[in-house]
């Protein structure tokens, strides 16, 4: 169920565009109970000019190459989850090479309802509506 | 209203892109209420090694080539309608020779104050605050 | 905190689409309360049959070349201060030659814990859950 972005510049070879993305999606099984076999990533590359990013923004001192990983994903993860979930994937790609100050993480969440893994069809049985919750 | 991002691989001519947007769009009008003319969409092709998809996830043969399409739309579509709106989008890609099994949707949905659409200008009304629901 | 996403056709320069992310971050700033070096950006290019824009919709003439603007934030700006940067947005990217008619805008609201920054760390303390606001 996670679609996962990954943007990157060009200091990786496919080689280590494949680690990261291998890395991201190990994390995600290992820290917030993504099945094994629900992988679906794109790998976007862009040249060093057109991604922007702070060296200093709350004190961590990035110094690039930076990846940006955003998750889109279901609602549900705790804090706890989502806490490991950051520690696993700087964790995963560091023996790529990338500090862990250099990895950048923003998680998307919505709604079981919202996703179509083919067929036509709805893949998950939808949530209860939040008027049902109170 | 809805930003349309449609990930694909190389597999497709410039035409069968531009039918393939043509299809999303058309479903997204018949099912979803979305206006003819409230149409926008970005076509991001990559190079197969960059979209990583399971073959298999939930039981569902993919094979590829796979088309992901995400749509950020308003809130408040019904479950029904995404049902509905999942089976246009797949059905609307089949002409193109695409499989019903490699169309992937995610749908990530904001409130109407989220747009502007021109002019500097919020496009919608605001939806009342939460608060005044209850 | 921001992720902001610009997508754009190959019109512009280099040196335009610096000037179009000064513009959109100077935005980000000056109305919404981001800190200045709180920059995080991704410029995405396409080729022009790759960007789908209606020319008419809600009324407002559309010429392009069209910029899209993406961004990523934290839950909890008012209206108004949306209202605002939408305005502030096109205000900035007019003196590079962008009509305000060609500055499309959504936003994509997450909660605070949903961010890492670097080092593998949440980057923000979590906002409350919501069962603590009842």
């Amino acid at each position: 169920m996670p679609l996962v972005r990954i943007t990157l510049t060009p200091e990786f070879t496919a080689d280590a565009q494949q680690s990261i993305a291998d890395g991201v999606h190990r994390a995600l099984v290992e820290t917030a109970g993504v099945p094994p076999d629900d992988r679906f990533q794109v790998i976007e590359e862009l040249p060093a000019h057109r991604l922007a990013w702070s060296p200093s923004y709350l004190g961590i001192e990035r110094r690039g190459p930076v990846v940006f990983v955003q998750v889109f994903l279901n609602l549900g993860r705790t804090v706890e989850v989502k806490k490991a979930l950051y520690a696993a994937i700087a964790r995963q790609l560091a023996p790529v090479g990338i500090r862990p100050e250099d990895v950048l993480v923003n998680l998307v969440e919505v709604p079981r309802e919202n996703w179509s893994f083919g067929g036509g069809l709805m893949s998950y049985e939808p949530q209860p509506a939040p008027a049902a919750r109170t």
